[in-house]
């Protein structure tokens, strides 16, 4: 996560900023609820793609014009991909898959997590898998382990949870201590448990035609499934991926890629991000930069994917910070087409992923169709 | 090797085509070992990158100017990137790291070479590589198996030459029988024998930042040893791969963003394709179709590495036909700042790094800086 600064889309200082962000939160909340959700529950399951053609549906968005008439007092644009209840309905379906499978041989899937060390974000997010996990029957198990521990015990789990039938993912939080080797850690973890991805095996089969990974990362996943699940065209488009992190903007690339667009990777040796970002129709931010992808970078009818989190201060929130994406929200939603909100956008997308991951995994461990 | 079809640039049919193709061969290799050779000898060794800064050197290029006003009757601007010259000084500074190594250690760099059936194109590709191999010291060893050799065979041989310690690189030689299974070949060989840079872990590691490949698959690093030792500018710059292949658009792709370009993959679902690659400062073309980059596509300036090598009918070619590249030579000479000719551009270099990667191999080996 970046460093907190204070930053804003300069030109933007709408009303919007004046609301209480909690406010804007439970109205939009309520908005999906009443209507976004109602819309997919009508949906076929997550296994066809493009179940939806919402993107020329403006016309039924009257939920997302009136929040935002609320918010700014002028009418949005852009569609609200509402990352929250596009993955609420995919734990809903990833339950009944789960039960199916119990029913079925009495077997469920596991996901196992190796946390070292006592970093209160690590702790969090361990938590909410946990969480997850539980919410759609998956078995959790959890091995927290001392900050001094070696390198060896470290991966003395992991190879017996590579050895334990009952175990489909092996995850193990990071950052690790900074006296551990992150690569050899991970690559201790058998490839056929690797439901984050991450392993070079999976990455190279990513890249290559007539290859299929055994896992695709969890975060640019929800991104490409956001895309399918709001029936946003890819094929033949113009995408540009700003960033080129291993976790997300490489993937990411390659997911479109596979999906016949034609892409371009903006990064931060790019001499004219803001022009080559014009050209897009579909973008994918991942750089970590609260606010960097301004209105003027955007074509007009876009689809924006917004993955940064960045905490910016804000005096008037509770906690004295508040979440902003890399993507400047207030400018981007009067010229997008659609756009993933930051909180409650690709987020809430991530943790789904990985419960889709694992049950990919137990059903292939267990040849389960 | 794509199908030969009659084609040529439409606009362009200049007096090129009417001197007889060896004469334009002799001038150009004439001039290389006269000019080009002259400058490159002063050249530091290949370890060094970007020896050269030839590209704003125009002036300096009155050889170019001289075959192509013998040829065309004008005077073209583009640089011509002589592959053969190049991939020549390569072999003679792998030869003397080889001499050098036997001389310490007593060992030299071996190369084998399984080939299965009788081929015509098979079998002179397997010569080629022999001969380049005993140009420059490598040993070499070959299998030839009949046609109706089973899979296990093949992969016996495999798995003989992973043990031999005298072997550093193993290449399978392709197409094979259709009733073989190439992913499961190609798998059989050890990712450190692996010189043509092909296997998904090698490919992800190429893909992933801070990973480093084994090997680099040959054809995309001869290009981009081509910018080095032309030095031409890659930071920066926009780059467009045309092709998307696993041997040489992916690869090359990664290459360029390894080296900070901002590179678009064209391929054959892309709308636009000559608009987008009119942006390139640097261009790739690797589709096997001749002619199909037009000088429209080529902003003025830019670089042009063509890999293609298309066969065309040519009725005054004693062979009945003759190789052209994916780009149309004649207008792009024109309007490029440097250009690959076809044959003797990015041709000569694949054997060139695949000694190299034998040479890094067998280095890697026996520990051997």
């Amino acid at each position: 996560m970046a460093s907190m600064i204070f930053t804003d889309c300069s030109s933007s200082t709408t009303k919007a900023r004046l609301l209480p962000f909690s406010r804007i939160l439970l109205l939009r909340r309520r908005a999906a609820g009443v209507t976004l959700v109602r819309r997919l529950a009508t949906l076929p399951n997550s296994s066809s793609r493009r179940p939806l053609t919402l993107r020329s549906s403006h016309s039924q968005s009257a939920y997302v014009t009136g929040i935002f008439s609320l918010a700014t007092e002028k009418s949005a644009t852009a569609e609200v991909i509402d990352g929250k209840a596009v993955a609420k309905q995919i734990r809903d379906e990833i339950s009944a898959e789960v039960m199916r499978m119990k029913d079925a041989i009495g077997e469920v899937p596991g996901l196992a997590v190796i946390i070292v060390g006592n970093r209160k974000d690590s702790a969090t997010y361990v938590r909410n898998k946990r969480k997850a996990c539980e919410s759609v029957g998956i078995n959790s198990f959890e091995v927290p382990l001392p900050e001094d521990s070696t390198e060896e015990e470290v991966i003395k789990f992991i190879k017996e949870f590579n050895d334990d039938p009952s175990v489909h993912g092996i995850l193990v939080q990071l950052p690790l201590p900074s006296h551990m080797n992150e690569e050899n850690i991970l690559n201790a973890v058998s490839i056929e448990k690797d439901v984050d991805g991450f392993h070079p095996l999976n990455i190279g089969h990513l890249a290559m035609r007539g290859r299929e990974p055994m896992f695709v990362p969890c975060t640019p996943k929800g991104c490409i499934e956001l895309l399918h699940r709001y029936g946003i065209d890819i094929k033949g488009k113009r995408a540009v991926v700003i960033g080129r992190s291993n976790i997300v903007g490489t993937p990411a690339s390659q997911l479109l890629q596979r999906e016949d667009a034609t892409v371009t990777i903006v990064h931060s040796r790019t001499s004219n991000p803001e022009e080559i970002t014009r050209q897009a129709d579909i973008i994918i931010s991942a750089v970590g930069k609260p606010n960097m992808v301004r209105g003027s970078w955007i074509k007009p009818g876009a689809v924006v994917i917004d993955v940064g989190i960045n905490p910016v201060e804000d005096a008037k929130s509770p906690r004295g910070y508040r979440l902003v994406g890399d993507v400047c929200y207030d400018e981007a939603k009067n010229i997008a087409s659609a756009i993933t909100p930051v909180p409650g956008g690709v987020g809430p997308m991530t943790i789904a992923m990985l419960l889709s991951n694992t049950l990919i995994s137990a059903k292939r461990a267990y040849n389960f169709q």
